[in-house]
């Protein structure tokens, strides 16, 4: 018996090399990680969790457990469309679908809008997984560069005079992986551009609720209206275990698409963790949460910039975010990332190459840090070898 | 601004008239449905998953809100390896994927083995969702007829003479929508079938746990081995709202396959419920459980059968379910079950015409009925209406 798998997971898969990699790496024992995208967890809710799980079995438990409707749980729906005013936009419970993390929401769309050769727009460098989703269903994957602050609308304004993507898939707020965040200016240009357009402006948000400094972040949905599709998730803000995201456009027929396909898909998204995250989100301040989240962050970020800029050898650049999980540093000299990662690891400290978040390019010299899980003295530490290793591969390069 | 829909989504949904209609006759108030497929609500078990869930936060509250593995979590994959004794099969933890409800698994296996063109192999009739979820991959559906003990072996050994189905897709236990259950003898003969085959068994089991008279069961895992994939659920026996379900199949290049497509799905199934789920069934008896659902759908069972044999007009044929939740009814005549359908919601009677659980047939004479969710006075007067309504549409023919 033989049995034959499709072409399309025949593939190899789009950049299972660095994923492998990074995973085969992360079981090393004693590691200090800035490799992984977890949230610290000392910002779990486990005792205002367990209040809300109790309130809910006790008020609705057959409810809870039994099948529920595709769109979502309709007063976590509400909360939601409530929330994006303060991203500038007005929603109802009605424009919000749940899905099992946003990570689903990028098959939806690509599932709902995706033939094989059309054209996607993504930013260079752009979020691993969501580029491992798209290439599923073959497009052709276009990408527009990053400056300090956002896309670089020259770029982007040049390339739509000669492709038509399906749709533009950015991270505006405290990207995945470079930390980096547009620009109000960037923002209105973007807008203005993608809305001579037919595509469809994909607002990934996943950090959005982490801004420590600075002001700003607005939706794109604010300027675009039914052209843009906002999706978000409760990972990085109350739990990434319960699996509870959202897609949320105006946009009724898109909605009814994305609805009937995540239907075929599975039927709906757990009601269980959505019933207790609204109870949790009605009975608690969610704003005076994130307050202790976004302060934690901040000073682990603050850790991580000083001990670079005590510790790096010069010419190592990197980004100063204002909220999120993320810093992205460049090498000197051109120095490959991947060597500086696979030395790094033998020394005890895991980071991520930049190559896997580009469509492309290789041998780069940026990678990606994480500060939201370590304590300060693992990030000095840390820091301290990923130091001396760039300055070990430079001399051994002089040499 | 024009969004373009892909082709994939583009075409009208398979079967989506009939999913319409059905919707839209469950909306009407005051129904008695033996529309559906809910489990019923006496039978999940709100208290102790309350237990459960408050010890998990209290013992593991971190683990349970943080992300967690793509295969799922251990404790629960050992549970579903070993219970596997009862129907003849040896796995570990390891040849199981806990996936979103037994929903997701059909897309899985369609997304890994299906290109379009290829043919793929499933029962006539089918269950609905399923049919839905293969079309999406345009595949060459085949279908085999069903008898009172099963497939139909001569048509499948005829069939697979001139055919070359990626996988057979079959239901064995009281299967959704005809209640049917394959005997010893066709397992035995269906196994020696597609043994000298290179297609993949996908044996549903949603119900096989449901067994409320006779015995039997033993999965096609035992008979097939790696050419066997099995799909479970815990939405029958605990809660459907958890959406937990799994694949089981000791073939480790098609889990693999399978594991890389679900992370990039939607990185794993919710951890929460998965860790509540394995804690409520560590502490209490399963057995002892299903025991109680069990009397409680054959109780059902009886009653909706002792009252179509006393009020439906004669030539009226009708499965005599030996578990689960359905009874597949035969109009006599030929009489349109879609006619049947529409003339008893109008009296107050939701049930299902076959009409979208066959792949090509339409205006067929059979229905379903769903007993496990109605009072034994609602199914009395259900049925009474539905004699009459089918008395009324054979005198109007004849009249």
């Amino acid at each position: 018996m033989q049995i034959q798998i499709s072409k399309r997971m025949s593939k190899p898969d789009f950049q299972g090399e660095f994923v492998d990699a990074m995973l085969k790496a992360a079981t090393a024992p004693d590691l200090i990680s800035f490799g992984g995208g977890l949230p610290n967890p000392i910002s779990f809710p486990v005792e205002d969790i367990e209040a809300a799980v109790n309130k809910v079995l006790q008020e609705n438990g057959v409810q809870a457990l039994q099948y529920s409707s595709t769109a979502g749980y309709g007063p976590l729906r509400s909360f939601i469309a409530k929330r994006y005013a303060r991203f500038g936009v007005t929603l109802s419970a009605d424009d919000i679908i749940i899905t099992n993390g946003s990570q689903q929401a990028l098959d939806m769309l690509s599932a709902v809008l995706v033939d094989p050769g059309d054209e996607v727009l993504v930013e260079r460098p752009s979020y691993l997984a969501a580029l491992q989703t798209f290439h599923l269903y073959d497009p052709e994957v276009l990408t527009v560069g990053l400056t300090e602050s956002g896309a670089d609308c020259d770029e982007l304004e040049e390339l739509l005079k000669h492709h038509s993507p399906k749709f533009f898939y950015a991270i505006p707020n405290f990207q995945n992986p470079t930390g980096l965040t547009y620009s109000k200016e960037v923002r209105e240009r973007v807008a203005t551009l993608v809305a001579s357009t037919n595509m469809l402006m994909v607002e990934d948000n996943p950090y959005g609720e982490l801004r420590f400094r600075g002001e700003g972040g607005e939706s794109f949905g604010r300027y675009l209206g039914e052209q843009c599709c906002m999706l978000g998730t409760f990972s990085k803000t109350v739990s990434p275990g319960m699996r509870i995201g959202w897609i949320a456009c105006p946009n009724r027929a898109l909605m009814e698409k994305l609805l009937g396909y995540k239907q075929v898909m599975d039927l709906h998204t757990n009601i269980f963790c959505q019933m207790v995250l609204a109870q949790y989100l009605q009975d608690n301040d969610l704003d005076a949460h994130m307050t202790k989240i976004k302060n934690l962050y901040q000073h682990q970020a603050d850790v991580m910039m000083d001990c670079i800029a005590r510790y790096m050898p010069e010419g190592v650049r990197y980004t100063k975010p204002e909220g999120g999980m993320f810093i992205w540093a460049t090498m000197p000299d051109g120095l490959s990332a991947v060597e500086v990662q696979n030395e790094a690891v033998k020394r005890g400290v895991l980071v991520t190459a930049g190559d896997p978040f580009y469509e492309k390019d290789r041998g780069v010299a940026t990678m990606r840090l994480n500060y939201s899980n370590c304590t300060d003295e693992k990030i000095e530490q840390g820091i301290q070898i990923l130091a001396q290793v760039i300055r070990d591969l430079l001399q051994a390069r002089q040499g």
